[in-house]
């Protein structure tokens, strides 16, 4: 599949570190085989579920080389950016190009509050630094530069600014940017939305973390939206919907390594002073996922 | 209908005001048997778009007679409680529900924070003062206090508490809610949901303010997901939605009046300091009305 | 002392009831008198800690009844006027000025925000109303609108606006006021600030909730600053900051009830479903008050 | 002045960039010698007016190597550490230390909430890898992780934690502080408290950006507050004041930049998307230095 014609179920890949701090290399490729055999649409490496915020350049480039490799052009890798500078976002953006990432997720972080324009300059930069699809990323709750309406319809206007994935809990935002300028991009789902509530309203999959979990079942729900089978494919989103109640509640990198464990995919804890979870709290991840057939 | 049947569309009703302060019942009344007229299945006066926090308790009680006298027991009217104290909830609810109310929507105002003891005594208070159904109102962007998932899971178990208005964003929590307590209450939507979406996921309905001025469309986008028709379901809603849009940006009671006003139901201005929409506003506001054929 | 020149400790006084809700009259008029005896500036009844929020007009107007008589012009009485509606504000002021009230104490209610030019009106319309000076109250933490720099300014220029009371606890905020309209307007300290730095920096006293619990220390506190023997000041300031700690843990209205009530002052408890503090809050209260020799 | 000694105006260090991102080497130890001759007590480099958020590590180490150098042990150096992660803020002080830094200040990044628990074990780690004195830094402002009482309180028994910055706008949580732990560590101030008013209840000092461009008014407003001359030393704050309230509206990085170019001090602009300030923000800026005498 072209990356500009991206659809689906795109999981959020988690960064396994090894107790040395190095990155996981066969814990990750493992599981994007694994990912790829259970029929999702994408990868997406260095989301926030992969601890973007918490790996060195190095720690990502081996994130990045390690997925690319093995994806092996079966599906298309969406590799994130993120960066405090636009120097740094551009570098790293290259960088995954040169390395094969198929389109670039792009986030900003920041510690001053930045204006409409630095946000549209951001994003405007990354765009041009590669002839990869990107995707707009925009979280409020753990940002301090969101993505308004009116930087938004600037940067759609951008060729190679193909698609929005919008991590806030607000889905009415959503069809608020469909009706805007959903002629000129796309909008996938976070794991903070009801997927198959946003599949009726036009989006066109989503990209989240638990997806790693329940590939297969994330794969039936979206074939279900897709077909119109709105009632078999609610039967299903209500079982799922536990798992993202259980992300919810935990810190979303300790979740998807917890559950991966669960299921014999050794990935490491998060980065410290991050926590992994505690017993109980792999208990109740544990009856989640037991509950949706995903153990 | 029953009020513990309540399903479908509930419009949100204002609170018309005379220049000198009076409740303006014949306007009121006008827009109540207009409205039955078009075919929605409940009225809710004393809402927030009612302006419940800007009125006297006279004032209120003149709402609710006028109401009840003007749906005749044609539909169910729901009428609004909110009140900082326990005893002035209680009072209201016993009043409203001697003057024929067929249900209740309890709100609880809030100065300093409350812990979920105290919203669970106020709403079970609420609940026991009257033999009428209640609906329990939760709103995060405008109230102090908020009604917590294990604060809901208890006061579902009461027996005259049948349902559950939310006025977030957070499309997420109303699924979490109906996995949790689905079985004990009904869940509405507010002006800030995607009514479809609501629907899908198992929704009753909505109370909303936007439905005083498409009452006609919005029954239809109501029938259309009862049926199951989504395709032309989320045809409507994408039209529709731009009212939404509009409602979002101003005050809530400001918006409803103008739209009225440009309807041809002159209901006053909001009781100051709150204003009236500027001439721009009411040319957004009427560019979104023609569009959806409601001017 | 005339109340345009107001300067000092103003207790925040608590509104005792009733079990049955009325206005204990005979409860809060001792207090006062006891409060006047101790050597404070100003009485101000119907503050967030008098529970303004919480009481019917009937109540309110009890209690500036009751404040007024006590003080029997011995002292200046500021009396709290706050609605969500321009017109219940006015009212309340007049009824207040009626019954012998020296001041006013304006604090702004909303449910809905309101922009720049409604604060303004409202206020204005209360400083209008009568020919008492009136303070203007702003409390970011508790309140939906609050009082921006530029609508200070503008209100500053009102001949009947004297005095604003802060109750954030942005003590540089305070500064910046006093830089900007500090020729027109003087500045008084909350609970929430350290007064001995709002004495430093020019402020004229404070209007406070524990100078009810501390009144003798509060007003020997106030002579250090205005004597400018800040060692002294200091030494005092930090013993009584532990009540300052106390109450920034706990609902205001209940903490100094029971402070109170260790004192032998019965105030019963805040109105439901507020709570009274439990058992160990008031130990933790009363270890604060046995510290500073007010029990 | 021994670092663990450490008393006095601390300003905050731009770190000056070239148009192609290199540090600007002799820009930066321009400015160095310039503050000692004016007689600042210590210099910190990598705070957030120093854009520690915004610089590689190759950047940063530039910067403490160049301050180091230029102080030449005549005032201490206090290097700013602030990661994400445990490992890579250890890897920093480490080196900081290396470099010949003579203190640490020591912030804590997050992009996901992180417990208590996790707090202190960040920054214990961090009093571990050197013998160093670490300053902690706190700021809710800017910052997703603040340090509560509690933890503050479990960090103070560590023997190389022996201050702590305050960076929110609450004077009263300094004093709180104080009260609390005030026995283990020292207290300075940040650009958002009122300086004078910090160093009455007790408190060292201020690490500050604004010193950078007022730092000989700076010395002599804190050898006022040193003397007890505090009419003197009010005086002058309120003048000062003035630079606060600019600083307030701005981003820190292009204030302080700013200014610096007005005084001659070619810094360049912040990193981008960051934007400098504009003509009517420096004109601002330059009214608030002239009125000082600091241009």
């Amino acid at each position: 599949m072209d990356a500009r014609d991206l659809r689906g179920v795109v999981p959020y890949l988690p960064s396994p570190l090894t107790p040395e701090g190095e990155v996981d290399r066969p814990a990750l490729a493992r599981l994007c085989h694994h990912l790829i055999e259970q029929g999702v649409h994408g990868l997406t490496p260095l989301g926030s579920t992969g601890e973007f915020a918490y790996l060195t350049f190095h720690q990502k480039k081996a994130v990045v080389e390690t997925v690319v490799e093995a994806a092996a052009g079966r599906i298309p890798v969406i590799a994130g950016v993120a960066a405090t500078t636009t120097a740094g976002a551009v570098h790293q953006a290259r960088r995954w190009a040169d390395l094969g990432a198929d389109g670039i997720l792009a986030i900003l972080e920041a510690y001053f509050p930045v204006p409409d324009q630095g946000v549209i300059d951001y994003f405007t930069a990354i765009a041009d630094a590669t002839d990869l699809p990107v995707t707009l990323y925009t979280n409020p709750n753990f940002q301090r530069a969101d993505l308004t309406l009116p930087a938004i319809a600037t940067l759609a206007d951008h060729p190679n600014i193909a698609f929005l994935k919008d991590a806030s809990t607000n889905t009415g935002r959503l069809l608020t940017v469909l009706n805007t300028v959903g002629d000129r991009i796309g909008v996938f789902a976070a794991s903070s939305h009801i997927t198959a509530a946003v599949m009726l309203i036009g989006g066109r999959g989503w990209l989240a973390g638990p997806s790693c979990l329940i590939p297969r079942q994330s794969v039936e729900l979206y074939d279900l939206c897709r077909t119109g089978d709105w009632d078999a494919a609610m039967a299903l989103q209500r079982d799922l919907w536990h798992i993202n109640q259980a992300f919810a509640k935990y810190n979303l990198a300790a979740a998807i390594k917890a559950g991966l464990q669960l299921q014999g995919f050794d990935c490491g804890d998060p980065a410290p002073p991050q926590a992994g979870l505690t017993e109980p709290q792999r208990d109740d991840l544990k009856q989640a996922l037991e509950a949706v057939g995903a153990l």
